[in-house]
């Protein structure tokens, strides 16, 4: 392998994110369950947010407005504005949540740190992922931070190029089979697939990946025996 | 001066934008005029988008959690579902407004172009700004895009450094002397204000502005006469 620059994935790679959703998650569930059951709840906000996704795209912002639009589509009118204020308040515990950082990612970070030139490349709100970066004290790893608003073939091309390196030298490391893996194989990249205990929906893919571009992990100090 | 990199601002200095969102705000006001003056909920709304700004930056996102929290705020548990979702759609519809630039915004940037390294250094959503730059069709004119989520000395000063220019060699276009001009003025830089027909109230300032580095524009193609 003949790699040279490395992208890290922020969240459910480097530190915790989606269990903090699927708990903010289940807490509208439990909100809303004197009208729906918790299972056609979680559909309806599914569907919300996909619909969403290309006005509002990633994060948290976008979660607030979804379950919002969702409650209220759900409960047919009835809804009390103090649902709402504790939907609202659902989100802004969320944004105030610490960094809990994923087990031997320091250690990963600072050892490949002098090989290869590492890189964050990440999805979501702007003002949300610098403050967590922030908050990680992580930054001093990384030669360029990239915040993208989307994980598509386009956009890692661009970042690639941005990098000024040929994709066959560009790893990406992620939990995401759909935003870290698919599109950087499909360039003629290096994927690193780690996958987080729990999954977005909108990031479930149901096939299996066998590309010789590819390796499965099981948790990140794995890469060490790799790279 | 020895200006070799410029700067635009891009909401209200290259495309309209503060004038779709004090139109959402009127609707918003008149939605609201059952319950309170107009000018009361204009200022319960920017004393909430002051507490928010914090955790939700700028951009129609923060925007419309803003708006909802005010409206239940000031109608005290009596809002009606159906005008949440009223609120939501204003959102919606500033999400889907077409992009109308500012007159003479190509012929400037067009001249500019071969004498200078042009960059584009935008704050708000970073999907809305992709958005808008994407349908202005004026990417081709900027070297570099830069899209914060704040514009504090801080934040200039990561993006010279970026750009591998000193300060005295950086020049900032745009509406907001708070935004645009005073933090690259502190800098070393040089800064020329062009201000839009309205103002958000968040980026007024109220003393006038004396630097040998500043200029006071009236409109874009002024530009042209220093440059």
């Amino acid at each position: 392998m003949s790699i040279k620059v490395i992208a890290f994935d922020a969240d459910d790679t480097l530190w915790h994110n989606e269990s903090f959703f699927q708990e903010a998650e289940n807490r509208f569930k439990d909100l809303l369950e004197d009208y729906l059951p918790q299972h056609t709840v979680s559909r309806e906000l599914l569907k919300t947010e996909i619909e969403n996704l290309p006005w509002y795209g990633y994060g948290i912002k976008a979660f607030m407005l979804s379950m919002i639009e969702t409650a209220i589509g759900i409960t047919d009118g009835q809804l009390k504005s103090s649902d709402i204020v504790k939907i609202i308040g659902f989100g802004k515990e969320l944004l105030a949540k610490p960094v809990v950082m994923l087990e031997g990612v320091e250690e990963v970070l600072s050892t490949l740190e002098s090989k290869y030139r590492l890189v964050l490349a990440t999805k979501g709100d702007l003002l949300d992922q610098e403050r967590k970066l922030n908050k990680s004290l992580l930054a001093k790893y990384f030669h360029h931070i990239e915040i993208m608003s989307e994980k598509k073939e386009a956009d890692f091309s661009k970042l690639i190029r941005h990098l000024d390196v040929p994709p066959e030298n560009f790893a990406m490391i992620g939990n995401s089979l759909r935003s870290d893996v698919m599109p950087v194989l499909s360039l003629g990249g290096h994927a690193f697939h780690i996958p987080y205990h729990v999954t977005w929906d909108l990031e479930k893919v149901d096939h299996k990946i066998d590309h010789v571009n590819f390796r499965q992990l099981e948790k990140i100090t794995d890469l060490l025996q790799h790279l």
